[in-house]
């Protein structure tokens, strides 16, 4: 095969290129199925090379997930994939072949498994430890329904670590329902999983004190056997059984009510196979624990896991050098210039601490861990321990940076309601990839957090428009204020701008006019000061001068700057990158209300609506928050008589619209 | 000692009477902390009796409270108490005795620990699992400010089914920690608890097989002293090591990294003083297993637990009869009327099945569970996980309710947004406590949903303004309503209206005007819309005529109701027991805002404020949502010139607002 060969042509590929349903590989022998998984990975390497996309967890599966289609009969029986991730083979396989180029692009196909894309994806993943949860609740309906079908959830040690994975094994014990858990353990999430469950689960599939005791007692009982009377013999047998039951590897999944098979070896097809086929006819609760190695087949993913969880492509599939030399720098990401400027911060403070759910590398608090790797905590694939953890760790004086997705932050909401903000703790919420994150799609993007922190007592939160303030943000909320403080950045690059050394702190609940201008006032926070100053200047070119203010602060919001733009301006259009239900445009809308504005009102926001993935341009672009996009709501709302609220979606057809 | 003598007399206590700081337990002697013990068993006893309040929990946990405050030196040492209910005897003895009876009243002391209460509430609690992440954080703080100081969190058997509690011990066991969690086990939470734990847990305090076994292994190992040589023997010695280390009851919490003790009776002064002093020496994180039972020492409360979780007062201490005849029979409970609906409707649609998160009785859900016990699912206190197992019953076509209380499903919220409305599953809320709670406080006010559930596409939300509605809410969103909706209902007592038997389904997003009049218009959801038609009786004394409007729906809002009440009224009121960001006020505002509105909007809600505890009648009067607090903002909005937020709480002093 040339490096260069299409890679669903059919004539590198000879039995993928002819499976376009999984029933092909019922019939398979364990050879041909082998085959089929050196050809699955070989094409998934071809695939990212040229075109990118999640990687290492995906060829960490290609046995599995060969060995589950030819056991399991989709879309009768169930598999469900935690997070999703490593579905790319199972997509693979399940008539996406040849759509697998689009992947993650606008009008592709998703880089989760989604419901309405394929009957064979039974449940919609993206956010971690919900596959054993969704899978219970159709064994419980199959239960009801009296039918027959099979339910497989396949979870890895990282997402174990979840909380509410714990929860749905706890129920399912309970339940008795006939379910598979297969734990993927590749001793490795994201970044390495922490935790004493992966000690644990190390120890198991080392098989070392287990081994070496159960070898230690068989000696000891052939040694006794040429001294002992028959009576002491039956002892010692019944002892035999006693301590074979109770040296059960899988004692902390049987004590959920769990059989617990394994470990055994992921990549070994014959293994995989023989024990999926002996445990599908088992009932009851079941686990699996295989050995995988994320990355499996190419070496620099084997070697560099962390790094080569996902990859935009463009490498050599033998090396994995890149095969263009790389592009000019770029400007830093925005959570880099958070990590650096919390390293600066607290440099000087002994008392601030970060804390990760399983994100070192993707908030950058790898930066801070590599400078105090004491005062720096990662705690799993746990976001409510983290928020509660982060308030116990405030109430005794120090200053905790939780630096937290946006989407995932949602998991913690109560704990940052019930236990920060009611207690009126000082955690700092770094919220990263808040708004649009483009090709992760809707389970991703942060469409939300302005929404859902809004109403929560004591929260001062903001938004920076550029990486200069987002250090100055950091700084004053973790020097000058005290209680809970959310910021919220977008993922991706900053503005590459020059940053000036020292901390300025921002007065809380003040904004600033960045564009003078009269008859149109911009208002807008976080990533959409920049849009809006860029629709100025093109409004500008038609003699609309439109003034653009950044607010900087959703909470307290500044009310002197909306009355004063208010006065000044007889449209206003407030501008968010996040629901245009309940963020800044519905603050300042009831504001204006308030000081009796009679002008128009427009509010700009993502749609009510769960946007798509693509580019950040394409999602841009579909939302109305580009450039263009904010010109032309601002023009019509401009000669219009009546306020209202703009769809910037209105002209698109449902199904373009609609994730 | 007699019934009616007063409960805090020194008289009758004679070391409780004397204890004002838990020091003065320091020097006591075993048969001293049994005496204390019993004196604040029936000290606990009088006081609900009198008063009310939570009491099976802390009868249950008389003695370890005593115990702990014997062997550690709070406020030193942080005891964290999940959930709270059980704390009665620790504030009695912590400074507290003699404000008991203030118990859960307004301005008097909290029925949780409460952190600004007293140095030694080491962190407040109200929702459930939280203690050994917040106690974590104390514990990891401690390490890096290198103190010595000891953390101990108590936790429940029911509160050890949430995720974050294993996601808490999880990180611990990677910390490694000095810290100590009690599991406290009476095999109950607020309703018995479920889940494969469970029954590992009574395994454990059965101690049958384990203790069988290891006697088994003593014996035969005694049996073979005879009869082996010296090499044999050693090898015998290692093996017993082997064996007792593999033997070990608390393999499940050993794999997380805990050092495991017990379990104990947790009723035995002696054992408990003497298990907590040895484990205090010991480093890292450590778990002690006890024993006790829910309502120990009070017969009724023993037989009965549930049923005495928690009492209203005025009972006999000695037999639990209620001392006075029960009031007139009361309205049904919003909840009830739930429960009985959702019977109906389920006998005509197989596919409606009900879940809870460990409240059937607190969610009336145990009637739906009598009627249709195979489809009801109790998931312990698991609501994330207990809403994605609801979304994959979903996906197989049946039609779950999730009956959760307001402020619990903010535990959830993330699976609700990620795992229903994104997928759009029928999966139905039946948000119970929405609104204000009263005596439970600012943990269980149900303050926050609207705004929470408002953003999230596809949500169909709405609030019935009493139980006629809520029937037929339940049944739209049932029966006529696909996709994902909620209805969020208040505690209490709902009308006593007469119902009818047959459901009719209610047009989504179409509200009802309800009272007819001019001028001023209020707006008004659910529980609000009978308190605005009070208000609006009242102000018809005086000349003013409100219409009134029953908005039922959030989500979609009724923009032709709110289009037609705004031209017949140059003042609008909209009225919600939320919130007042991001509700129906923020909603109706906007639209008034796109129908260009010019006349005064007023928003009232709950505050941007923790609202404190206290009885309904005074909380509504302290929000200014009681009839006479809207009539009067109706009053001064309808006389005043610019529309504004009316601030019903700035008379206040800012004691009085703060919870």
């Amino acid at each position: 095969m040339t490096k260069n060969a299409k890679p669903y042509s059919g004539r590198n590929y000879p039995l993928l290129g002819n499976i376009d349903s999984p029933e092909n590989l019922n019939t398979f022998s364990i050879d041909q199925l082998r085959q089929l998984a050196e050809e699955c990975r070989s094409y998934l390497i071809d695939m990212v090379a040229e075109n990118g996309g999640h990687f290492g967890s995906s060829l960490g599966v290609v046995e599995l997930t060969v060995a589950l289609h030819h056991v399991y009969n989709t879309p009768v029986d169930k598999i469900i994939w935690d997070v999703g991730h490593q579905a790319y083979i199972h997509k693979i396989l399940t008539g996406r072949r040849d759509l697998m180029q689009s992947n993650r692009r606008y009008n592709g196909i998703a880089g989760f498994p989604k419901m309405t894309e394929s009957p064979h994806d039974a449940f919609g993943t993206g956010h971690a430890s919900t596959s054993i949860s969704a899978a219970a609740g159709m064994a419980a309906a199959r239960d009801l329904a009296g039918g027959r079908e099979k339910v497989v959830a396949v979870i890895g040690d990282g997402s174990m670590t979840g909380g509410m994975a714990f929860e749905a094994m706890n129920h399912l014990g309970d339940l008795k329902s006939d379910m598979l858990v297969i734990l993927n353990d590749n001793q490795m999430a994201i970044s390495p999983s922490t935790g004493g469950l992966k000690d644990y689960l190390v120890n198991l599939s080392l098989n070392k004190t287990y081994n070496k005791l159960r070898q230690f007692i068989w000696n000891s009982v052939s040694l006794f056997d040429n001294q002992l009377g028959d009576t002491a013999k039956t002892m010692l047998r019944k002892l035999e059984d006693g301590i074979k039951a109770s040296l059960t590897p899988g004692a902390f999944f049987e004590a959920l009510g769990f059989r617990y098979f394994g470990p055994i070896d992921g990549h070994d097809m014959e293994q995989l196979v023989t024990a999926l086929r002996e445990i599908r006819a088992l009932p009851n609760p079941k686990l699996l624990h295989i050995v995988t190695c994320k990355g499996k087949g190419f070496a620099p993913a084997e070697e560099h896991q962390s790094e080569w969880h996902a990859s935009s492509g463009g490498f050599d599939r033998e090396t994995g050098k890149p095969l263009k030399a790389k592009k000019a720098i770029q400007p830093p990401k925005y959570q880099e210039v958070f990590g650096q400027a919390l390293v600066e911060i607290a440099r000087n403070d002994p008392k601030v601490v970060g804390i990760t759910a399983a994100m070192p590398s993707g908030t950058s608090l790898d930066i801070f861990q590599q400078a105090f790797p004491d005062r720096f905590f990662d705690v799993g694939i746990a976001e409510q321990h983290a928020v509660t953890f982060a308030a116990g760790m405030a109430t005794r004086g120090f200053k905790p940076v939780c630096a937290i997705y946006s989407t995932f932050l949602q998991r913690a909401y109560d704990q940052l309601i019930h236990d920060v903000a009611l207690q009126n703790q000082h955690v700092i919420f770094a919220i990263d990839r808040a708004g649009l994150v483009g090709e992760d799609g809707p389970t991703h993007h942060g469409a939300f957090d302005l929404s859902y922190l809004q109403p929560v007592p004591n929260m001062l939160i903001m938004a920076p428009a550029d990486e200069q303030e987002l250090r100055d943000m950091l700084y004053t909320a973790l020097v000058i204020h005290k209680g809970p403080a959310a910021i919220r950045y977008p993922r991706g690059n900053a503005t590459g701008m020059e940053i000036r050394n020292a901390f300025h702190a921002i007065e809380p609940g003040r904004g600033v006019i960045t564009r003078e201008g009269s008859g149109v006032g911009l208002l807008a926070i976080g990533t959409m000061v920049q849009h809006a100053i860029d629709a100025a200047e093109e409004l500008s070119a038609e003699g609309i001068e439109p003034m653009v203010a950044n607010m900087r602060f959703l909470k307290p919001v500044d009310r002197e700057l909306v009355r004063s733009v208010a006065e000044q301006c007889d449209t206003i259009v407030i501008i968010e990158e996040n629901s245009r239900i309940g963020g800044l445009g519905s603050t300042v809308t009831e504001l204006l209300s308030e000081e009796g504005y009679h002008g128009h009102v427009l509010r700009l926001g993502l749609p009510d609506e769960f946007v798509t993935h693509g580019s950040m341009q394409e999602l841009y672009r579909l939302t109305g928050l580009d450039k263009s996009g904010i010109a032309q709501a601002v023009r019509e709302s401009y000669n219009a008589k009546e306020t209202e609220t703009y769809d910037s979606t209105k002209s698109m057809s449902r199904a373009e619209r609609l994730a």
